[in-house]
């Protein structure tokens, strides 16, 4: 099991201390990974993810087999030595972007056949080989394989994903054959009684760690935190609880006063890329003309090197300029800022001031800060490429007159023929 | 005049070993100065200049004037505290820019009309504005406001940009204010009299520096070498030599053979993001099929980062998922390989070696690597941005159809309207 273990060190009503064991260090959580989608945190070295703060960081399974492959990496060393990082790696499983990503996919029993987005070639990823692929990548945390419908759908289609994501994780534990541990991923919709189902059969699996999979995928908004805190709820005390692709700095306090314990997120990392930095006093759009001549850094007392070197003027000239450094710059801060902000809730939590951080924390932000509009989703921010999930965006770069909206229930029409597909086979082998 | 010194340390053949002192740092030359067009050496921070070995960088006041503004850049307080470089920063005139960038410029004797190639407003830059802007910037070194005909141009032509060049040189000594000092910039194309010429009246000048203009700008290619090293040949022993925006490793070696003692270019750094990097034994092409799964560093013995902590496979990888990592660890790799040239030289010299140096060097480089085909410029370097000049790919950029030889028919042929609108004015006033 790969050194792999989880201590609660403490808790605080029902946000968690926490401290996870690897192979390759520990992470003190409640913890925030930074996304290294193709092996890489867009625009940051390893030495730089560590100034940030980061012990962890996770790496797309579906980018990373396309390309340069899993063998590839693999006779390069592993990710670890690849990507030239020698913490843990947390991966994903590959099926959300292999669902959301590739231009044709199929979902059966087996599991998704997709045409890569890529060069167009064909392919089939299953349980066992998504265990193949993260295996030969190295990660110390592997994702088994689910099924995770997009919202609305009926309550039919998502029950059966939680059969399906059952059985598949299943299949996950027999494959895999390390070097690290696999999570289970609970799936269940918006339904509490589906969510509990699927909990309570992925428990069953004895699993080392669970996620929250299946929010924001289209449920209305207000719906993603209260799942998030009911599904961490149904979780195992002993085990780290993991919330998949949330997302803004509210929202991760909020799921960490519901009890969850890991985050990922790509919104710090792209929203800098767009000129978007997070402040403990909110969001400010560095390309906006106020900071034209701003000698102040981005925040006052904060630690990170753009802060520490550089002027918010400076930065808007960068940003303006398209100069790569600024895309750098930007990326440390809003990296330092999340991975701050967890510190800081580490040390809450710690010291059993959880409650008085919680207040501070929301007194400082504007007022009118929506705290409940979406987990992950930023509807604020103006960027053409501000949405959370790669999904959503890499989607509305193909076609520019997708939305997320639109482009999940493209996913759900799909779906839905696969379920119809899937049913008539059924009833024909009967 | 700002603590400025040249100190020549010693000679090898025609080679010198020299150091520049001033306000802000010493220079040991031969020295080359990445190239830090809008305020930032694209992909890359001061300290990992520092650590790739830079000593000086050189700024564009085309650029910075246009955005953010040199008064923007002096209220945030001067350029080396808006970039957050400490070391000495020597600015071009933008007068070459002006005439390559711009939409819409006319030339009189005043200096260059232009409309903005980013917001279609109209400047008029002269002499006086040019040393205004660059002490604005607080540069260390000014470079004069000069006339740079391109070529083939007719010897009238390029005798009367020497006559203007001379005169805006006396201009440029008169309006600039310090904190720096002023090179003065030697015109005169491909005729060694009108290089001696220009020489000798810019040296009755008495300018602490003087740099090699004019060359690179449409003259054949093998012209380029004699020109710099004819015309180092007139400057004054106890000042620097300058050639501007020169050029390839190779053409480096052979200007420093010829005497000179500072270089800029972008080719380090432009050719790092397109994926060409510089070895001891010739470039590579990181885009190869043949890099997939090489575990080699770049280079075996090279100190940089990249090649201290990964392989030629990752960093394929990265070029091809467009990763900015890939464009900054390039760029580190390149720098390092110029500035390690340049300390080598500057050892061989001090040494009495130069001569068994530039043997070594020659025959390290792959047969058929050619010598003379035109210092600066890449024929054999695929990439659509590989020139070595901003003004050459940007122009490409805005016009697909155009190459670098119509650009500069595009110049020669501005340069002759304005020469014959010019010499009508002069028949009318008479």
């Amino acid at each position: 099991m790969g050194g792999f273990g989880f201590q609660l060190l403490g808790v605080d009503g029902r946000a968690r201390r926490g401290r996870l064991t690897t192979s390759r260090g520990e992470v003190e959580t409640p913890a925030f990974m930074p996304v290294g989608t193709a092996g890489a945190v867009k625009a940051v070295t390893p030495e730089e993810l560590r100034e940030c703060g980061a012990d962890i960081v996770l790496c797309n399974t579906y980018h990373l087999y396309l390309r340069p492959g899993h063998e590839v990496v693999a006779e390069l060393g592993g990710l670890h030595r690849f990507m030239s990082w020698d913490g843990p790696i947390l991966t994903d499983s590959g099926g959300f972007q292999a669902f959301s990503m590739a231009e044709l996919r199929e979902l059966d029993d087996r599991g998704v056949t997709f045409r890569s987005h890529l060069d167009g070639s064909m392919h089939l990823l299953t349980p066992a080989k998504s265990m193949e692929i993260q295996s030969a990548l190295g990660s110390d945390i592997a994702m088994v394989f689910d099924e995770c419908p997009a919202l609305p759908a009926p309550r039919e289609a998502v029950a059966e994903a939680v059969d399906r994501t059952t059985r598949w994780a299943r299949e996950c534990r027999e494959h895999y054959r390390g070097p690290g541990v696999v999570f289970g991923i609970v799936q269940g919709g918006t339904w509490p009684d589906l969510r509990e189902r699927s909990a309570r059969e992925l428990i069953d699996l004895d699993f080392p760690g669970y996620a929250v999979g299946g929010t924001n995928v289209g449920e209305p908004r207000e719906e993603i935190a209260r799942i998030a805190a009911l599904t961490a709820e149904m979780l195992p005390h002993d085990r780290p609880r993991y919330l998949m692709g949330i997302g803004r700095p509210e929202d991760l306090v909020d799921a960490v006063a519901a009890g969850v314990d890991m985050f990922d997120c790509v919104m710090p990392t792209r929203n800098a890329r767009n000129g978007t930095l997070f402040t403990s006093r909110g969001k400010i759009n560095i390309k906006q003309r106020r900071y034209l001549n701003d000698p102040r850094p981005v925040e006052e007392d904060c630690r990170c090197h753009a802060c520490r070197k550089y002027s918010r003027g400076y930065l808007r000239h960068l940003f303006l300029a398209r100069e790569i450094l600024g895309s750098r710059l930007n990326t440390i801060h809003n990296l330092t800022h999340y991975l701050d902000l967890m510190a800081r809730m580490r040390e809450a939590i710690s010291a059993g001031r959880f409650e008085a951080f919680l207040e501070g924390f929301r007194s400082a932000l504007p007022r009118g800060t929506p705290r409940r509009e979406g987990i992950g989703i930023d509807p604020a921010n103006d960027q053409p490429d501000a949405p959370c999930f790669e999904l959503l965006s890499r989607s509305r770069h193909r076609s520019p007159a997708s939305s997320p909206v639109s482009c999940m229930t493209t996913m759900w029409g799909w779906r839905r023929r696969a379920t119809a597909l899937a049913s008539r086979r059924k009833r024909s082998t009967k």
